[in-house]
C-alpha cells in the first residue's frame, strides 16, 4: 500500500514526540462526484479533538486533488500528557 | 448460488470502482498511554457511514500495534452511486 509506505517514512524520521497522523484517500471512478475527503475533513478533526487536546498550530493539513484520487493528510503533534488527561476526564464523567 | 457468485464477480471486475482508504497512525512517546487509533476507529467509521452507504463486507480493517506506533488501516469499496445519493438526501433535508 503506497500511502502506508509514505506514512512510515515520515514517522521514522521523527524524535520522541507524540503524534497522530491520518491519510485519507478517495479514489473516484466518476468525475463530478462530491469529494469525500473534503466532506469528511472537519468531521474527522472534530472526532479527534473530542479525545485529545489539539492545538491549531500543531496541526498540519495537506490536500492533494488529482483527476481520479484526492488525498488528505493530517499530522497532529500532541502535547505529551493530552491524551491521558482527556481520557481520564471522560472516565471520571462516565463513572 | 455459485452461478450468482460468479456473475457478481464478473460484474465487479468489469466496472470501475470507487474506494475510500484511511490510514491512521499513532506514534506514542510514552508507553501505557491509551491507544488513540483504537479509540478513534469506531467513531471515524461512523462519520464515514453518515456520508456513504458502507456495506460491512466491503470494508477491510487492519490494525498493527508496534511498541511505539499503532497503525489502523481502513479500505472501503464504495457502491458507485452511494456518495451521490446520500449527499443528495442530505441536501434535500437541509433545504
Amino acid at each position: 500500500m503506497s500511502i502506508l509506505g509514505f506514512l512510515n517514512k515520515r514517522a521514522s524520521g521523527s524524535v520522541a514526540r507524540e503524534r497522530l497522523q491520518l491519510i485519507l484517500a478517495h479514489e473516484r471512478a466518476e468525475s463530478g462526484r462530491p469529494d469525500l475527503v473534503i466532506t469528511l475533513r472537519e468531521e474527522i478533526l472534530a472526532v479527534i479533538a473530542k479525545h485529545v487536546a489539539v492545538e491549531r498550530d500543531k496541526v498540519k493539513i495537506t490536500l492533494e486533488r488529482g483527476e481520479g484520487v484526492s488525498t488528505l493528510g493530517v499530522d497532529i503533534e500532541l502535547p505529551l500528557s493530552s491524551a491521558n488527561t482527556l481520557t481520564a476526564q471522560k472516565q471520571k464523567r462516565a463513572a
